[in-house]
């Protein structure tokens, strides 16, 4: 019997099974035919080609058009509670992936409504604040400054009402609480939100005048947003858009999500190199009680935290990952050497991060959408 | 028993029981006593005089903290769903009486985003777009152009968002459903709406930094609004805003509240002489079914339309309007020099009016909210 598991846009518990959640959401998986097809524009990016964008909505409607020569749009997002992390930035790492394979235009959303609405204790002003901080991690990963906008909802309220309160018309509270299991005491503004998600999959038409569709790459956390986007889009003339869904980025902990909730188990893209080691040495592995035991049995990469920060982002060479989990299962490495390798690859990826990071404040301002002041 | 009714920001119907309705709202009348107070700050406004501003919250409130120096401001609003009537400058004109006795500076919320979400068949460029022509309306009664600054929702949705979101976290859909009767069939954005017609009230102490408390004369029908207004005051740090309700102004036909829906019994403020005889002629009348019958009988003012504008809007002078009564009651005047006497004055009033509505063309660019452009 599997264990209970919980993924809405707002929590994620459990231990997730990806497969049935991908026929609960109805979603489709990206097979070996689709990446064939996908490795015709370019490289297959390591994430796709491992299952980690494992799923999708109507991918191959999207190629098909642009096969013919039709543009798309680039849309993902961000909801600042907090400080980034590696797991916020893993799925942007994507989205860069797919505006350099196709050369596309880029709305990035920042949610401060969101996370003011959805967390008690959050003010608007935080919110607001840390949007600019997650906003630095996004610039530094190189998104093309030329091509891409920075959306932050209060700050382009303007552009964004008129089309929210569209979409808002469409959606009974009969299918919100369907959709993401609200009762009587939702408060009014996590009932509304929801349209706020939406406009920036149908800005892109609104501003071209004609039918310009996007693809949202993000986690698969956000399928219940997109499918209310996806269903009102026919009514208001606008395209449904293409949606491309990967698992949640692990806890150090061995938990299925990175979360804020367990700082221990969480690793910020402000992290010193000594505050890495501290907490990649307490992650949770698949060894051994012993070190016999291990040299002996082997150890388990499937259940490994370490492993999987290998597998989803710091080991992009297939033979070389699969030749660590080899090794692992052979008992032929111990976990405090694929640990140390592991700080090495965090702390090398980080520094230069970090440096970009700081650049970014330069270039920031220049890509908010509409040219909002921050 | 009392024939059924139902009062709502967006249904008015039945023959409205207006001591009922306020015991049912919980506001208190304004009685002999708080008519002396206010008398203190200069001659009382007929409509307060006649009962037609009839019930209030917290208005002594706000008269003790004037009394002591305290500044307040004015809000009221409209729905531009169509063109205007006299029903919607009938308590506009009580604005005015408030403005111009107290010095007080006012604010005019345009809800272009409610009467989109609330009318099934309006787009937002419609409504949008007879914001404009309700506002040269206000404009034309003469409010002072420094003193005055008309709110367009989705045009000042950048400042007015904030607050809404404010509001929207302390409104639960449970609150809602009770305050305005709502269900699983409403869509989400008119379940939202409501936050965005409290935020008027608390603009004045964000702007101010201070606590600067408001005073809202308008139709009784928009106490639902309201007391989630009041409601969530306290919980944000802003001061509960005085309310200070109306009856509804009569339809020609005789029913309670005129109304768009039924043009013929609607005097719009752009009608012609021709038209305003037109109506008028058609009146529902408190006559007799002959001119034997009425000299002797005498007529019924009570239930007269004709009778009633000359009460709410057409005569002010109480001597002279008794004396109207009284004549008809005793069948010294037939219906037909009654509705003679009512279209003259309707005509003198909306010539000037329409010619002041046109000069409001040059003035009402500079009365926006933020200075938007229309």
């Amino acid at each position: 019997m599997p264990e209970e598991f919980r993924v809405t846009p707002w929590e994620v518990t459990g231990d997730i099974d990806y497969d049935r959640l991908q026929t609960q959401f109805g979603t489709t998986p990206i097979d070996d035919a689709l990446k064939a097809r996908l490795e015709k524009y370019g490289p297959l990016h390591p994430m796709i080609r491992r299952g980690i964008f494992y799923s999708h909505r109507d991918l191959d409607v999207l190629l098909d058009r642009y096969d013919k020569g039709g543009d798309f749009v680039l849309y993902t997002g961000r909801g600042p509670s907090g400080n980034t992390h590696l797991g916020h930035i893993m799925p942007w790492m994507l989205n860069k992936w797919v505006q350099d394979t196709f050369k596309v235009d880029m709305l990035f959303q920042m949610t401060d409504d969101e996370k003011f609405l959805f967390k008690e204790k959050l003010d608007l002003k935080d919110t607001t604040s840390m949007a600019y901080e997650n906003a630095l991690d996004f610039v530094a990963l190189g998104f093309d400054p030329k091509r891409t906008r920075i959306i932050l909802n209060t700050k382009n309220i303007d552009r964004l009402y008129p089309i929210a309160l569209r979409v808002s018309k469409k959606v009974t509270f009969s299918t919100a609480k369907a959709v993401f299991g609200f009762d009587e005491s939702t408060h009014i503004g996590q009932i509304f939100y929801t349209t706020l998600q939406s406009v920036p999959a149908f800005l892109p038409t609104e501003e071209n005048g004609r039918q310009v569709p996007v693809i949202i790459p993000c986690g698969i956390d956000q399928d219940p947003h997109f499918r209310v986007t996806r269903d009102v889009a026919p009514g208001l003339g606008y395209p449904k858009p293409t949606m491309l869904y990967c698992k949640m980025f692990p806890g150090l902990s061995g938990a299925d999500k990175m979360s804020s909730s367990d700082e221990n188990a969480t690793i910020y893209t402000t992290d010193s190199p000594k505050a890495v080691k501290k907490k990649v040495g307490r992650a949770f592995t698949g060894g051994r009680v012993s070190v016999e035991e291990q040299r002996q049995l082997g150890g388990n990469p499937e259940v490994c935290a370490v492993f999987k920060y290998n597998y989803y982002l710091f080991e992009p060479d297939d033979e070389k990952v699969n030749e660590l989990a080899t090794k692992c299962r052979n008992g032929e490495i111990l976990c405090g050497e694929c640990k140390m390798c592991l700080v090495e690859r965090i702390n090398v990826f980080l520094e230069g991060h970090q440096d970009r990071r700081e650049k970014a404040r330069d270039v920031v301002a220049d890509m908010t959408y509409d040219g909002f002041e921050w």
